[in-house]
C-alpha cells in the first residue's frame, strides 16, 4: 500500500483570536542570549552582565537546595513560606510599612506577574493604561490578555499625571470606561531610563485610590540606582491600590526565573487561584533563599551599581563625544536604558540594515508604544559589556547613522 | 494629624469574569506538599515518593550548571537546544517517527503546557472535550481559559470514542460546535488508573484527523508503566493532530518545574508567541540536561517502576482485604492512582470528615467531573508512601467509610 501524502493542514485556521494582537514584543524575542558568535555588539538586549552573578554563593546555595528533598517535590503555587518571608521583609523596609508574607506571591519571573495579574483582572477590552513609551514585552502581554490600551505621554519627571487626571474626569463625566490597571516602571523607567519624581507618584496613588484603579508598579530595576538616595515607591502611597512587581534576574541571575508581586492579601489569594500550575519551582525559591541567607546582598549590590555605573557613563560620554549626528539622550540614574532621540524623518527602522553593517544593534523606539509613534528614537542597552565595547558600539552607530542620513 | 483608618476595599469587584469560574480544582490546592507535620496518611496527594529523586546524579549536574554563565542568563522561550534535543531523541524512539527539537517546546512544568494550548486554541466559548473523569487541575485551567466543557464517558479499555463520534456525527449534521481539543490521558489515566486500548487510540486519532481537531494527549505517567509492554501513543496515530504533552516531574523530581509539548512545528511556533514571558528556567533546564547525560535512565526507571508497582499490589490487596465495605476498584497496570466507587448513594464529600477523624484523605469524585457526577467515588494515590503506610491508610478509610455508612 502507498503511503497517504503527508496531510498539509494550516493550523492557523483552529488559533484563537487574541493570537492575531500584534502590540509590543514578546518577551522571548528580546531575552534571547547575546551568544558571542558574531562580532554584533548587541545593544538591544537588556540583559545582565554574566560577571556579576555571584557563582561562589550560587554554588554553595544550590548544593544545600538538592539536599532538601522538599524543594524538590511539588510546591504549590504558595511557594516555599522562606523566600516570600524574605521578600517580604526586604518589600516592609523599601515601603516603611510592614508588609506579611500573605501579601507576597513569588512568581516564575516578573513575567508571570504581569500575566497573572492581568488574567486575575482583565474580561476582554478592559482598559490598561501605560507610560508611552513603555517595555513591549508589558504591552505584549496585556494586549494577549486582551487589553485596550492607551498610552500617555512622559517628561523628565517622568509620566504626566495631569495628562491621566484630565481623562480620568473626563470619563467620569461622560460615564467612560475607568482604567482597570495603570501600569508604570517609576525606576530607571524601560526603555527611557527616566526616574519618575516623588510629587508625580504621590499624584498618581491619589488617583488610583480616588478612582479605584489598580497602579501596576514595575520596579524591576529599583535597586540599581547609581545615585545616594531613592524615591519611595508608588505601594508606599496607595498600598490597596498598587500591586507591586519586581525580580531577581536583575540583580541575581535571570537563569532562575524568580519574580514576585505585593499585594494585598485578597489580591495575593486570588493570583494564586488564577495561578492554576504546579507552583513555582520549589528548587530555585530554595536556591534563592539559601542565597539571600549567606550572601552580603549590600555589598554584593554596590559592585553591581558601581559597574552599571561606569557603563552608563561610557555609554553617555561616547554619545556626547562628537557632534555630528544630531541626536539628544536621557540621563539616567539607573536601571540599564539610554533612550536616543533622532531628528524628524529619522526612522530607526530603516536605520536598522545601516546599523548591522556596523555590526551594532537596537531596539526600535515604535515597540515601546501603543501604535504609530517613535519612529525616530531607540533604546541602547548599556548593561551588557565593558566600557570600552560600548565606546565602540556608539562609535559603529555613529557611522550607521551617517550612511544613512546620507540616503534621506 | 491623624491617621486615615485603612481603607477598605472591596477588590472582588474588580476581578475578570473568569475568576467566577469553579470546575476543577487549581493545581496548587493539590500539589501542596505532604508535610509530614500530621498524622494524616495523605492520599490525595499525587506526589512522586522524594526517596527516588536521584540525588547524587542531581548534585552533580546542578554543580556542572552553575558554571554555565549562559544557563544563569536570559534564555528566551525556545530555551537551551539541549534539552529540546533531548525531547525530540525521546519521543523520537516512542513515537518511532523522527521528532525534530523544533517540534518541541520545553515548558514550565506540563501545567503550563496546558495553560499555552488552551491560550493558542481557545477564544471564549470553545468546546474543549473529556474523558470523564479527569484530572481536576486541567478541568480548572480549562475553565479558566473560557472552555466549554463536555464530558464523555469510559470503560476499562479508557474513553467511549463511538460516543465521541456519535457526538461529532451529529454536530456535523446540525451544524453545531466542532471541538477545539480532545483532551485524554491514554495511559494510566488520573484518576482512574485505565489505560486507552490500541483500537480506541487509532479510532480517536482518525476522528481528529477527519473531524479537524487536537487531540491533547497527556503522558504524565507514560514511563510508570509496570508491565513489559506499553502501547503505542495516538501522537504515532495521528501527528499533525495531536499535541503530546508530558513532564520530568513524576520521573526525575517536581521541583524543577520542566514539562513539553510535542506539536507540529507551526503550532510550536505559536506557542512561542503566546508563551510572553522570559523563558522557562536556562537553569533548570542545563540541570536537567547534565542530568539526563549522565544518569542510567533505564535502570532509574526500573527502581521508579518497582517502587510504585509494589505500592500498587500494597494497596489493592488491602482495599481487598475483608469485604465488610461494599466498595469496588479499578486495578491500575502503571501510574500513581486507584479509583474507588462506593455504593450508590454514598457521598465522598460527606465521608470526607469521617476520614479526617481517622487520619486519612484523599480526593473526591465530583472534582473530577464537569458537572455533577462522581460523587460515590474517590481517588486515592498509591505513590508517595511505602506499602505499610498504604495498607493502614486503606485499613483507616475501611474504618472511616464504617462510620460514615452507619449514618445512613
Amino acid at each position: 500500500m502507498l503511503q497517504q501524502p503527508v496531510q498539509s493542514f494550516d493550523h492557523a485556521r483552529a488559533f484563537a483570536q487574541r493570537t492575531k494582537v500584534r502590540v509590543g514584543i514578546a518577551a522571548d524575542r528580546f531575552s534571547g542570549r547575546a551568544t558571542g558568535d558574531s562580532d554584533v555588539i548587541s545593544l538591544n538586549f537588556g540583559l545582565p552582565d554574566e560577571g556579576l552573578f555571584p557563582i561562589p554563593d550560587l554554588m554553595e546555595s544550590v548544593s544545600r537546595a538538592v539536599h532538601v528533598r522538599r524543594a524538590l517535590q511539588y510546591g504549590g503555587a504558595t511557594g516555599t513560606a522562606r523566600l516570600s518571608g524574605m521578600v517580604a521583609d526586604k518589600c516592609s523596609q523599601l515601603c516603611k510599612v510592614p508588609i506579611s508574607s500573605e501579601e507576597v506571591l513569588i512568581t516564575s519571573g516578573s513575567s508571570q506577574a504581569f500575566d497573572l495579574i492581568s488574567r486575575l483582572f482583565l474580561d476582554p477590552g478592559d482598559d490598561v493604561w501605560v507610560e508611552e513609551p513603555t517595555y513591549f514585552g508589558a504591552l505584549h502581554g496585556f494586549s494577549l490578555n486582551g487589553a485596550t490600551l492607551r498610552g500617555f505621554p512622559m517628561d523628565e519627571e517622568g509620566l504626566l499625571v495631569d495628562a491621566v487626571e484630565q481623562e480620568l474626569k473626563a470619563r467620569e463625566a461622560t460615564g467612560g470606561a475607568m482604567p482597570k490597571l495603570f501600569y508604570v516602571i517609576p525606576n530607571y523607567h524601560n526603555p527611557t531610563g527616566l526616574t519618575m519624581s516623588l510629587e508625580r507618584r504621590k499624584q498618581l496613588g491619589e488617583l488610583a485610590m480616588k478612582y479605584k484603579f489598580y497602579v501596576l508598579e514595575d520596579d524591576a530595576y529599583g535597586e540599581l540606582g547609581f545615585g545616594a538616595t531613592t524615591i519611595q515607591p508608588i505601594k508606599s502611597i496607595a498600598p490597596e491600590f498598587t500591586l507591586y512587581i519586581s525580580t531577581f534576574s536583575k540583580t541575581i541571575a535571570p537563569g532562575f526565573r524568580l519574580g514576585y508581586v505585593v499585594a494585598p492579601r485578597s489580591i495575593i489569594q486570588m493570583l494564586r487561584f488564577v495561578k492554576a500550575e504546579g507552583g513555582t519551582s520549589g528548587f530555585a525559591q530554595e536556591v534563592m533563599a539559601n542565597l539571600l541567607e549567606t550572601l552580603d546582598y549590600d555589598q554584593h549590590l554596590r559592585t553591581v551599581r558601581a559597574t552599571y555605573r561606569a557603563r552608563r557613563d561610557a555609554m553617555l560620554e561616547a554619545l556626547a563625544e562628537d557632534s555630528s549626528v544630531n541626536w539628544t539622550w536621557t540621563e539616567p540614574e539607573g536601571g540599564f536604558f539610554v533612550w536616543v532621540t533622532l531628528p524628524d524623518g529619522y526612522q530607526t527602522s530603516a536605520l536598522w540594515d545601516y546599523a548591522l553593517r556596523e555590526s551594532v544593534s537596537f531596539v526600535g523606539g515604535d515597540a515601546f508604544y501603543v501604535s504609530g509613534k517613535g519612529g525616530n528614537r531607540m533604546r541602547l542597552s548599556f548593561s551588557y559589556y565593558p566600557p570600552n565595547i560600548i565606546r565602540e558600539g556608539i562609535q559603529r552607530l555613529r557611522c550607521a547613522v551617517h550612511a544613512y542620513a546620507d540616503t534621506l
